[in-house]
């Protein structure tokens, strides 16, 4: 099956298993060049200010006008904490204070995996840009649950309320870990702390 | 400057920074097809029998015949804890029980993750097959520390003795988060728990 184009020669790529390998890979019929192709990671953050936590409204597709956190895919040459912190100020022109990574989510349905991490809203202020219509503060009582844009936005809120109860102070324990399988909009679909994987 | 081609079109790409943007992407000069390049995620896994430690001695570059934790590129549409139990599999021939994620690690220096669990090797079983010259069970004592492979490996098995020390047991605490700036056999530069970002 022809497949696109190789980004070293130009020439036309097919899908094939290599020798050595298990799995239909993108190959030139050219050159030769296997491409290889890798989940892609979304990095975030929950920021929260005096027990309310930053919410953005998307201005972009998918989910436009839905509520979400933000994040967004990873950069080359910066670090994960690098990233969050970025996505934070590019969608909330919110800065970020003590961010620690607080949970990892892979979604395999779409190879990406989501790192979420908490900290504080730096000054409490956030601001609305390209990427967002609207920004809010949410007490946990006031969340728009049924406009979130994504069920590893409701999974990480779920997630930090309940750890914030348990804890009595802004979620401070250990990394969740969750594979999501749902579709936006569909009924959660979550395999929360699987502990066993059977080849 | 040009630098490839297309994979949608085969036309000729060049860098420079798109409408919107604030990074050089490579974009076709043809078609305008934007082509992001994105961090790649590396899933492992520290698997412990009776007291010791499972690792393998690679038979692949980078660093052929230094020791090494199971770990490779994760691929798509499997969950990062379904890919650590692929590698170790793969790589050593070893089955895993009761994996929980333990470690994740920025390397920004190469543009890659590592998502590091750990669990259990089934049966204490493991062999070495075509990516492995060989595999060993190690007790804290007998570990190569000047033969590991890479930086996050020596990390990685530092945290989790010191872990194990700590509370009496396999490790069974917190996920560590720590960028890795270092080069293989160059001296540790490591950042643990980095805690602000300023941007």
């Amino acid at each position: 099956m022809s497949d696109g184009f190789c980004t070293e020669c130009g020439g036309g790529c097919i899908q094939q298993i290599p020798d050595g390998d298990n799995r239909l890979r993108r190959v030139c019929t050219r050159c030769a060049t296997i491409h290889y192709e890798n989940p892609k990671n979304v990095v975030g953050c929950l920021l929260e200010w005096e027990g309310r936590v930053l919410l953005c409204k998307r201005a972009i597709e998918p989910r436009h006008g839905f509520w979400t956190l933000p994040a967004g895919f990873m950069e080359n040459e910066e670090s994960l904490m690098e990233g969050a912190a970025r996505e934070a100020f590019e969608e909330a022109t919110a800065k970020s204070d003590d961010l620690r990574l607080f949970a990892v989510y892979s979604l395999p349905r779409i190879s990406q995996i989501y790192l979420m991490f908490a900290g504080q809203l730096r000054d409490g202020f956030a601001k609305a840009n390209e990427e967002t219509l609207e920004v809010g503060l949410f007490d946990e009582a006031d969340i728009p649950w049924d406009t979130l844009a994504f069920p590893v936005v409701t999974e990480t809120l779920t997630h930090y309320f309940k750890d914030r109860k348990q804890n009595g102070k802004p979620a401070s324990t250990g990394v969740h870990y969750a594979d999501i399988h749902s579709r936006p909009g569909a009924p959660l679909d979550i395999v929360r702390h699987p502990s066993i994987v059977d080849l």
